[in-house]
This record gives C-alpha cells, sequence and structure tokens, in this order.
C-alpha cells in the first residue's frame, strides 16, 4: 500500500456552500494510481466544513445555506460566545453537525463517487478567507 | 497492509432507518484477516445516509424517522429545489446531517463495534429503490 | 505502510463537551513514526460521541451544550424510546448527528488539525460513565 498527502489552499469563498470536487481531484493526481483506496479530505478550520451532496442542481446548495441559517441561529441570546460576531457560533456548530472531512473510496484511479455526489466547501463565516485542506489518499 | 474493497447493492427499503450491519459484515468476509485495521463503508447517493447507533430496540428506529423529518420539514415554502417531490429537498439535507460514511476499527478479524452499536441505512425518500454502498477495508 | 491501534478507557465526564486531544495523543505515541498518515478515533458508545471543534474558549463548549438541547429536546412526547430517561433517546440523535469518529490526518509524526481545532468528547447522557474509545493511525 502506498499513501499520498497534500496540502491546498482553496481561495476565500462567499458564505454558502460550494462544489470544490474538480479542486481536489486536480490537486491530487497519484489518486490515478491506485486500484483501489480511500481518499480523505480534511479542513483545518472550526467555521467551515466538508460534505457531499448533489452536484448539478445549484438551488440545491442555495437551500442548504437557507436551512442551516435556520437550524443554527444567529443572535441568539443564549449564547455566550459572542465576541467574534453574530455569525461565528453558528459557525461552529454548522461545521460540528457537517463534519470537517469526507472519505470517499477509489476503485480504478477515480474517486468513487455516485454520479450525483460532489464534495462542498461549507462556508460558514461572512468573510472566513481562504481555507486549506489536507487531502490524504492511500491504497494499492 | 492490505486493502480489499467491495460493491454492495442493498434492496430497496421504506422510508426510515434500517439496521444493515449483518450485510454489510457478510460482504466482506476478508475482515477475518486482519488483525487491525479499518472498514469504511460509504453510500453512492445524496438522499440516503448511513450512521452507527443503537441495535438492539427498533423505538429508537422508529424516533430516529420522527426526529429528522421535524428537523428537516417537507413542504418548507422556503425550499427552492422543489422539483423533485416534497420528500427530496429534505432527503438531501439529512444526508449532509448524517453523513455519507461509516469508518469502524477492526480489531482481531471483527468489527470493534461497541455492544449496542450498528450500521443504520438511512433511506430518505419515499421510494428511495436499491441503494448501492461500496465497502473497503483495510488493515495487517 | 504501518498501522498501530490502541484502546483509550475515558473517565467519566459530565453531560457536556470535552477537550480530550491530549489524552489522545498520549495514548497513540506511534503517531510520531508516521512521516504522513491518517489517525482515527472511534467511540464504542450510541449515547456520546466525537467532534473536532475550536480548542481555545470553553464558552464554545458550553454553547454546543445549549444548541443541541435545544435541537434534540428532552421530554418529547412523540419519542416512542422513553424507558431509559429522558435523557437517553436525546442522546442518541445528538450522537448520530455529530458522529462516532473523527479523522485527522498527521503530518510529519504529528496530527495535522488547525491552530483552533481540538478533539472533543460530547457526552450526552446525565451519567454516561466511562467512556472507551478506539485509536488506529495508520501511514508511512
Amino acid at each position: 500500500m502506498e499513501i499520498f498527502q497534500k496540502k491546498l489552499n482553496l481561495r476565500a469563498r462567499s458564505r454558502g456552500f460550494h462544489l470544490i470536487s474538480d479542486e481536489v481531484i486536480s490537486a491530487i493526481p497519484e489518486i490515478n494510481h491506485l486500484k483501489m483506496g480511500i481518499c480523505q479530505v480534511f479542513i483545518q478550520h472550526t467555521s467551515a466544513s466538508l460534505t457531499i451532496n448533489e452536484n448539478a442542481d445549484p438551488t440545491v446548495r442555495d437551500d442548504f445555506e437557507m436551512f442551516f441559517n435556520k437550524v443554527a441561529k444567529e443572535n441568539d441570546t443564549a449564547y455566550t460566545h459572542d465576541y467574534e460576531g453574530p455569525d461565528d457560533m453558528p459557525a461552529h456548530l454548522k461545521a460540528a453537525i457537517l463534519g470537517s472531512s469526507v472519505s470517499i473510496p477509489i476503485a480504478n484511479g477515480k474517486l468513487a463517487l455516485g454520479t450525483w455526489q460532489g464534495i462542498y466547501l461549507c462556508e460558514h463565516r461572512n468573510h472566513g478567507g481562504s481555507r486549506s485542506v489536507v487531502i490524504s489518499a492511500w491504497g494499492v
């Protein structure tokens, strides 16, 4: 078995949900060498997250932003961690719900995603800036 | 280290939460060869998901269905992605909250699940049909 | 590639969110041997969970407890699984939302966590007792 690892700096995105599958794949061409394995993508932040969902219709990603804003509301007076702005504590909560990594099988040199699956960068801050992810791929 | 990978087509299930631990284990008997490792199960869909939870009392799984229907409601007029039916957008949201994969340690040739842990297939569509999962196991 | 695996028994904690990064790292010093790899931490319970979030300000962890208590309420009359106490079914739901494992890249002999990332034990029961986690690390 072999393992490869790359660090990828994603450019700053607006608050919301963004497809990054192509950027991830381009960053680690060694996936092509693996007949079977796993690719893990890990985000090194606590107010942005990663998930896998529908890759075709952008309205799905808009509805994600609408929905998670209702789940983790801004300006809840019950928050005690509020000095980094109203979008900060909800960002931490959304990141925990969605998760800091995704793991995808590799089969025949490609990510074995379903037809409609894409990797989302979930940017939960208003001005999150650039985000760094570590991509690891292992297998044979 | 070695790695094994299998594709498993799960038969269509009703909307709700279903235990699939035994099917997963049967599909990849090579786990028995591994003294220590990891087994990952990945679902290739965006409106069904996988999680690990209580394997004994079926009322837990009924309460999961009740609860997630309240979290991600059907017919929210704020949804813009609505043309695949009222169960579609909530299915995407539930899938993101619960996740598209589970990873379980392997110890002494078996999944090192806790006594009360089982693998759930979470079917979020009314008529989701057959679901495909990719099972990967690696270790020594 | 090599793989290491350890079982760690975490002492009983109060209901809430607790930083356990240092305990995890101490339990598996073999991480130091790995130039690149992955460390997975898996909790063998269905009413406690693991996540990664902000490691600096304890008020974030207080707000997590407040928030998840609102998401998965106690004493919802719709629960049918209620004979293990009012904190039991919400604990299962929180565990499913947050997840039973975290996976973190290893780079140059250390966990490649972001500056503000820590590993949380999420104790969802009032008296959960000691919790066991399995830590696996693999790489080169």
